[in-house]
């Protein structure tokens, strides 16, 4: 008996990894000291113009919107999700990426696949300056389908301890809405069933209201804040900010309010993209439950003091990005959406 | 309709982070700066010993490993063989563990099994001074089924880059083995399909020629070597560090081997253990194809300057630790098992 036998086709692997050291190289900077392949990656970080660089680190996985893809059979786009999830996830915090490293788990090991996986990683890490340094592709035929696979995504960033946010969230501080492109990466499992079982859409049905078809609607990427942010931060403009990812505004913005205070956001502050409503109408999902699955059309909120929002608005208007006012920040706990 | 329909249950969700959460702060050091739950977690290092402190990054998976520990319902050393795995990568690099994240990708919820799985991570994590200062658990139940997860993890580590291997390997350097406790993460598909397909035997058989039942052969931890070779390595007593994981001594051996330079190893310079003679004998599996798949009783190898090597042995036994004397570095590419 051989591997090959038990599902395992190392000389597949072998072609896979091939492919991604070439895809993966594109993305690095001089602080790459090792090629992939090495058992660990090695990253030279200059921390010359940090007073007390941290850390921050983050992981996360795309979820079922990997169905999606698979349905309609376009795979270089997750990879480009993941890391703008993360690289937000860190943002959160103040931080700018370092470096990403990824990891692949396919039920079959094919190249092509493997390689436009990649593609979209290494597109999203050229473009968010953050060399993808390593990873990790395992074939396990006894965990996935043979068409199937699962992502996920780990970044390190830096901060420098003084500007690491939240920080100084107050009441009466205003609350700023970005656009989320579509779905992100979280409520894939509500949104399938409802489209696809409910409604008996296809990836490939074209909906005039969407402008679109539902799987392009669907496969739409996770946008990465990281370049409409960052001089903000630098400039200290905000003092907090919150990912809308699982669990929504409700969920998420929690996170990053001090105890004691509360969001105010005004439901009529922000259009809900038409998918969304297309979702909460087909599955008659409860408007509670809606802005605890999805974004609603909102991917990030920052935490503004009232004397920087025209500033902070200004800015943001300059790198040609929308904000909405969604409300302020009250006494209190949780999110109200009024 | 609600996202509990979909198969997703936030508040089951919750449960588990609750738990997640407690065991991850049972690992923290000072460094750590957040608590499980922010969208990054915060490590502010000390990097005051380091004349140049490079970062090094890894991530792995457990393999199929997951269908014997689900088969055995035994759920709470996956995590350990993680974490262990992802010493041991950095460990080659000559790398220390700063910290440690985790993906948890699960068919159904459960509190309890996510709670065994992080139980896991975090004893690995308390033993190699590694804190678990984030992670992501993900509930897919389009991709695993009910019973079914993956788990994926993520290290980084911290070396001095004057102290980085492999470092000026030789022609006539020693080759020595330190033993591994069974299959660690590799070559799972092979061995369930030999021992549970061809030879059916199940988890609970008991073997008199492993002296204890076929499960726990299978689900024997992962071995960290970072305490045994640490204090080596700071003594910069060793040339070169592989570890022996997918693709076994011939596959890993030459990624730290100097191009022109290759391995000869001795076969009867150890012992190989009775779990791997099984698979062979039962598998009919050839012997190449066995040190392929497998690590066949050899965890890591080191590469020692022959003026060294009664120091490095004394060192190891010191600690408890027993090496096999395997062959040399010679002229050439590749690995010769004779």
């Amino acid at each position: 008996m051989e591997y090959k036998d038990a599902g395992v086709d190392l000389s597949a692997a072998d072609a896979a990894k091939a492919r991604i050291k070439a895809l993966a190289k594109g993305t690095f900077s001089p602080a790459v000291l090792t090629e992939i392949g090495s058992f660990g990656g090695m990253f030279r970080p200059d921390f010359a113009a940090y007073e007390e660089p941290v850390l921050v680190a983050s992981t996360d996985g795309v979820g079922t919107k990997i169905q999606v893809a698979i349905a309609a059979g376009v795979h270089d786009t997750l990879g480009y999700d993941l890391v703008a999830h993360c690289v937000n996830d860190i943002l959160v915090q103040g931080a700018v990426p370092l470096f990403f490293l990824d990891y692949i788990a396919v039920g079959k090991m094919e190249p092509e696949r493997i390689e436009a996986i990649v593609r979209g990683f290494a597109r999203a890490c050229t473009e968010f300056g953050c060399p993808l340094i390593g990873g990790e592709t395992a074939e396990m035929p006894g965990t996935y389908a043979s068409d199937d696979y699962d992502l996920a995504g780990f970044i390190v960033g830096v901060v420098d301890q003084k500007k690491a946010l939240p920080r100084g969230v107050h009441e009466g501080d205003l609350l700023l809405g970005l656009p989320s492109t579509g779905l992100h990466t979280n409520g894939y499992s509500l949104a399938r069933k409802v489209l696809f079982d409910s409604l008996g859409l296809r990836v490939e049905t074209r909906l005039e209201g969407l402008g679109c078809t539902v799987g392009e609607a669907l496969l739409a990427p996770h946008r990465g804040y990281l370049a409409a942010l960052d001089p903000l931060i630098e400039r200290r403009k905000i003092r907090a900010l919150a990912h809308i990812t699982g669990g929504g505004l409700p969920g998420n913005l929690p996170r990053v309010l001090p105890t004691g205070l509360a969001a105010r956001i005004r439901r009529d502050a922000w259009q809900v993209p038409p998918l969304f409503r297309l979702i909460q109408k087909g599955g008659q999902v409860a408007d509670e439950e809606m802005f605890r699955t999805f974004n609603m059309g909102i991917g990030m909120v920052l935490a503004v003091a009232p004397e920087d929002l025209h500033e902070v608005e200004h800015s943001l208007e300059r790198r040609g990005e929308t904000s909405f006012l969604l409300g302020s920040v009250v006494p209190g706990s949780g999110v109200a959406i009024e």
